[in-house]
């Protein structure tokens, strides 16, 4: 990591996540969605602005996109101010037919007229299962608990984040202050996985907040610069939801413009919200379904970005490198032949390929270089992949393009958790 | 399976290989090439026509292609008549450097020389670990005590076929003979699986035999073709390696010519052929690495065969998907799920998933019609996806087009076998 006295902002030590942003409150309660195991768990959460926001959005691609994604989409498209966010886990609302998007719809009025706001100045989110109509009345009581009990609190706000997990193990929060004269400008954000992480985002939620006033079409572009080297950027399962969905909401109440007339502002200001999309990705693959190790992959000298991404796509998804990394076992061969397989023409004798610790620092110790293999330095390779986060570098030698993506193992564990539903 | 009057050929109850094929002997030798556990497993084969052949092939498109594989595409365009395959397991002289094809010339010249004929009329095979040089010595002992061994009795067959194994759990022969006239043509093939199984064929091997006579352009034709629809329509894992290697020898022993003249041969012949590529195929996705389950996906209603194999690899190389199988739960919603991401336009409106016993004559359960789910049929799903074998089928809704996959469960199993080298 780039020291911090580099970076245009600051990283809170402690987030609390959203309510860490002015003007923001939050509020979360247990309606029981799941209907098994603990019927006291979290699993609706409200994200409120009373001050209206602009906003910004990506979505999953999926053909079978799950009805509250449409109605995200048609509430962005048609709606210029916003108020906030109802979230649900448990039940993703999906491939329920019809029904679904009645329920959606349901869902969003019942919050508009708890928060007296416009109806489509909310957006709506749901995961979890798959195929089963929401229980609505459980879900109309869950807005009405979580709307009381809005609060711009710490442990609102991480009570949010807690209501949108599903199989995820802890919450994902982070917080960044922008220093601009006099003033700072807050982005937080909330994240939840952790399993269908892939392609185009996948079974996860990002929710970030902020106190800058910036323009819709600004917003937007931000957060799909923010999107893509981020949360397109890292692999799990090689699934891709129905449900996945980045919003971005920015209410102003900072007093702080961003917009292309202050540049030194603008270039902290998407930096920020890189870093925020960053620490979330890293988080969601970090806390993927029963993973015990995370790999970076530092694709380069490819001849364009595609290419360098469909040879890290391959390598992170591969069943048989995955395997490889769960066993604590470097098996370079495997890495190279995933590479081969990627559609990308390749010269062996030009490729490099190392390993290295987690930190930026370490020296990168060579696995295979110009067509060869060196089997002498195997036992410092074993001893990196044997921690849990290494990173692998390949040079393709081919040209200056580069793809970075975050990959996790495959485990025994994995397979077994999601032997069924 | 269409009944055995309709189909104009005979398969053969009990295969012994390519000895089955009039003219072919084969020899296998045990050369210790693995150097661990069992050190008299069987490791090398030869495979041999007196009679010269002409010969098709298709080989992996992996960039990282090993020695052997370009070897025997020189071979292919280079020479007009072949006479044999010297293939070894325990070691893929792959990503090894200059040294790989240096040591594949060398096994096609040992070969020669002990079979005297021309060394490009042999092809070099080899199956085994990536990134380690072949140990010569080794080899080349193996390859004379598998000539001094050439025969062309049953046992000698099954020889060849357990000799080119590395982690099936079985060999995997099969005959077809076709009568014509008073006369039969045989065609027997032999493969290898088990891990790395994917598009454009992987980490296998399927030789195959015939004593017909057919030239070279017409043979190169009909393994394509063959191919196309077994061999390239399996996944285990989704990998792919870079021995990959179909090759098909035809020595013309039988007294009879396939060729265009005689379309009614051509059809038999073309029928049998395609059948062998199938039941190998099929052999080597019912023995994937420590699979419990085989799932039979039929796409169909697509707008071309494009759109339906997209979506039928999106569906069977799902991890989430696979996980289910192997937990014999049927989730339909995770099979919509990953046909939704297959980057293909779908109606959810249109779709129509069942599933079906393996049994051709089974009626299919419907699980999701025309963007409902039919819960009310779960029990019946369940307990097809319990067995064994099973088959789903998926009618897109948009057009004509189909296509057929075979994939396998993920198990703990596999995880577990793979995680070290």
């Amino acid at each position: 990591m780039p020291s911090v006295k580099s970076l245009p902002f600051i990283v809170e030590a402690e987030s609390h996540g959203l309510t860490d942003v002015l003007g923001f409150t939050c509020g979360a309660s247990a309606a029981d969605i799941r209907n098994k195991d603990d019927h006291s768990r979290l699993d609706t959460a409200i994200i409120y602005s009373e001050a209206p926001c602009t906003a910004a959005g990506t979505f999953t691609v999926n053909a079978f996109a799950a009805a509250p994604v449409l109605l995200c989409r048609e509430a962005l498209a048609k709606a210029k101010a916003f108020h906030g966010i109802i979230a649900n886990s448990g039940n993703a609302n999906a491939c329920t037919g019809p029904v679904g998007m009645r329920d959606a719809v349901a869902m969003q009025k019942a919050t508009a007229t708890a928060l007296k706001a416009p109806a489509d100045s909310i957006f709506v989110c749901s995961t979890g299962r798959i195929g089963v109509p929401l229980p609505m009345p459980k879900i109309k009581t869950g807005i009405t608990a979580a709307c009381k009990v809005l609060a711009a609190t710490p442990s609102a706000g991480l009570d949010a984040a807690r209501a949108i997990l599903t199989s995820d193990s802890r919450e994902k929060v982070v917080t960044v202050r922008v220093p601009w004269k006099d003033k700072v400008i807050s982005v937080a954000g909330i994240a939840k996985g952790a399993g269908m992480i892939e392609p185009g985002m996948a079974t996860m939620f990002a929710f970030i907040a902020t106190d800058a006033a910036v323009a819709q079409p600004l917003l937007t572009k931000l957060t799909r610069n923010g999107v893509h080297s981020s949360f397109n950027a890292i692999t799990v399962d090689g699934d891709m939801s129905t449900n996945d969905t980045v919003l971005v909401l920015a209410n102003g109440a900072s007093g702080i413009t961003v917009d292309t007339k202050q540049p030194a502002l603008l270039a902290a200001f998407t930096a920020a919200v890189e870093h925020v999309c960053g620490v979330l990705a890293d988080k969601i693959v970090s806390d993927g379904e029963k993973i015990t190790k995370v790999a970076e992959l530092l694709i380069s000298g490819a001849r364009n970005e595609k290419d360098a991404e469909s040879i890290a796509r391959a390598i992170g998804n591969s069943l048989l490198v995955k395997s490889s990394w769960f066993g604590g076992d470097p098996n370079w061969g495997r890495i190279l032949d995933a590479a081969g397989y990627a559609g990308v023409a390749l010269n062996p004798d030009k490729v490099h390929l190392a390993y290295r610790a987690a930190d930026i620092s370490a020296k990168p110790v060579p696995a295979f270089s110009k067509g060869k293999p060196l089997p002498a330095n195997k036992p410092q390779w074993k001893q990196i992949v044997s921690a849990a986060r290494f990173t692998i570098l390949l040079d393709l030698g081919l040209g200056k393009s580069a793809y970075r993506l975050l990959s996790s193992d495959l485990t025994e564990g994995y397979v077994n958790y999601n032997k069924s539903e």
